[in-house]
């Protein structure tokens, strides 16, 4: 190993978060030297069109070079607003001729649950690298799949965790590292939104896999298990759903759910398509790290309490402070560099089977050892 | 009903907090005019010598007048520290004989939880009326047998819950039920502390009918259902003790647990003596009510949202700035005016079915109708 890798190694998990541009153009970096890594966008639904695409402006190492929509008419919008090329627009028909495009070095699945294992297997066939929105799969099985499709390609698999590269989030995970509130006791976290339309995919099983757990519970989960830093060893459930609503026919509206940590920490989970919440807490014996809104897509408050000390904590904003594209900037560098992205499809698949658990828990009525 | 009845009528339950002396000091007040009650504390532990005995100065109705404890160098000590002359000093022996003394109108009993059932018995058996502390008994049978004993002699029964005494648990009800956050979706309570000597009557199962949940947890049950404004209609809970700690070899540690109210609307609560929390939560479809600490001594904090505005409430001082007293006096107001107490033991009986119907989940790992 030479110097150059070890210095590189440093650099490697949140850290690479703040590599430099400079870093990345030097002429070791694989491949392409410093040019911004081609993304398509597969699927042309609201995340994508308004929270994604728009936010390529802001990156650095990547940029938006294909779409892929079974619609026409929001390929020749999209397509005319982004300036992207009649060749490097796609239907589902033709996607996986993506293969001889070289404009493109990462294809991002933003399509409904159930279809992402298909379509990160065929990137991935495609000889390209994947970022796959969350939940990663509807089952662990998939996830399983994904992950091996990827590892015989040799292709990147990143999953769209983008809590994981926001300022609050990261400065709320140091703190609980450092015990900056001591010892933590109880982690909670609650996610949820009233949802309406019920002929919406999201409340389609065979299209989401689940209810609100698959769609905002995730939030919680991945919450709880970041704040923890530990792996939950056994997982209870409760739900509650009203199935006289129209809506939740097919899908379960309101979960809690409870994790127990190998440390003894506990963490507390709520999920709902029935009331709004966006929340994360660690309590410490010293204090508690107070996240309201936690996880949304701008306007996070973070409050910390240490003893009688309690104040608003806003953390400096960095490369990160826009978390969409220090997310896709994330992947980017990691196949600049070599390195396997901080949440990659490993992590996408210990969600699967945290959730899988707080699923057979709620059906079983027991707790599930994990 | 005459019109002054009516009046008095208007001044019930919460109102009856503001009830002026005046009012009380009328000539249709019974029994014994403007002259402030006496109470008897039974139990001379560290929350009856530093929170309740330092409290009767700043009453308006109610004086300390007698002690009964089981140790004579306490009776002694507090007998002079209190002014309470030799013949208001009582032995556990001699309790019974508590009947004859008109210095006593009212026995608060603060003795372990096994014990209450017995000694609010006996007061109502000496004609006196009884303060209890919570919870109320270690089964809800006992609970029956209380209201059962005060009903027949014609006593009033009122448990020391003392936070719907603090101003801001009464603005935070207050705020609940006039929807100011909204439609209310989640209410959460966590309360716990590090419990340490593994020896103390807390930890023995026959005085303490229990663990966390019997001592501290009940702060959150209770929370849940006044935030509430109704009754669970089922309970489900999961229990997290490590046996190996001596310290819970005999009692439960941790217990997470949910409610489920008929209107939808569900409780989260939790109970430890591992962990330090004092928080209530309740989140509506508009914003949320937070309070940390909820139910402590002293020192409550609230913080509200609505929309996008947040900001500490501080509540206005009334009469009620002083929980403890607040509480003592709304005893003596209630005997005054022969009002019903507004936590009373049918309301103690309330908590003890939820907290069995806790128990019970946890061992038979099901939810529990009510």
């Amino acid at each position: 190993m030479t110097e150059e890798i070890d210095r590189r190694t440093t650099l490697a998990g949140l850290g690479a978060i703040g590599l430099t541009a400079a870093a990345c153009g030097s002429a070791q970096v694989p491949p392409g030297g410093g040019r911004k890594l081609g993304y398509a966008i597969v699927g042309l639904g609201s995340y994508a069109t308004r929270q994604i695409m728009p936010r390529f402006k802001d990156c650095r190492f990547s940029r938006l070079t294909a779409l892929v929509s079974g619609t026409p008419s929001k390929l020749e919008q999209y397509g005319e607003e982004y300036g992207i090329p009649g060749r490097n627009r796609y239907s589902y028909a033709n996607f996986d001729s993506i293969r001889s495009n070289p404009d493109v070095d990462i294809v991002y699945i933003i399509l409904p649950n159930s279809m992402h294992a298909e379509y990160t297997v065929r990137a991935a066939r495609a000889g390209k690298h994947v970022m796959c929105e969350k939940p990663m799969a509807v089952s662990s099985a998939e996830c399983q799949q994904m992950i091996a499709a990827c590892r015989q390609a040799n292709r990147k698999l990143m999953i769209g965790y983008r809590s994981r590269f926001q300022p609050h989030n990261i400065e709320a995970i140091r703190l609980a590292r450092s015990r900056a509130v001591g010892k933590p006791g109880l982690i909670e976290s609650e996610h949820g939104f009233t949802i309406g339309d019920p002929t919406q995919w999201r409340l389609k099983r065979a299209l989401s896999g689940g209810g609100s757990l698959m769609d905002i519970g995730i939030y919680s989960v991945q919450a709880l298990r970041y704040m923890a830093g530990e792996e939950p060893v056994s997982v209870s459930s409760t739900e509650f759903t009203d199935r006289r609503d129209v809506r939740f026919r097919d899908c379960e509206d309101r979960i809690a759910f409870n994790f127990l940590f190998p440390s003894g920490l506990i963490g507390q989970g709520f999920s709902s398509y029935n009331s709004n919440h966006n929340h994360l807490r660690l309590s410490g014996d010293k204090g508690w790290i107070d996240l309201d809104p936690a996880t949304s897509y701008g306007g996070q408050k973070m409050r910390v309490r240490i003893g009688s000390d309690e104040r608003e904590v806003d953390p400096p904003a960095g490369p990160g402070a826009n978390q969409f594209a220090a997310q896709l900037d994330h992947l980017s560098q990691c196949v600049l560099t070599n390195r396997e992205p901080i949440v990659n499809g490993e992590e996408g698949l210990r969600d699967l089977r945290v959730m899988e658990a707080i699923y057979r828990s709620m059906k079983e009525g027991r707790t599930i050892r994990l």
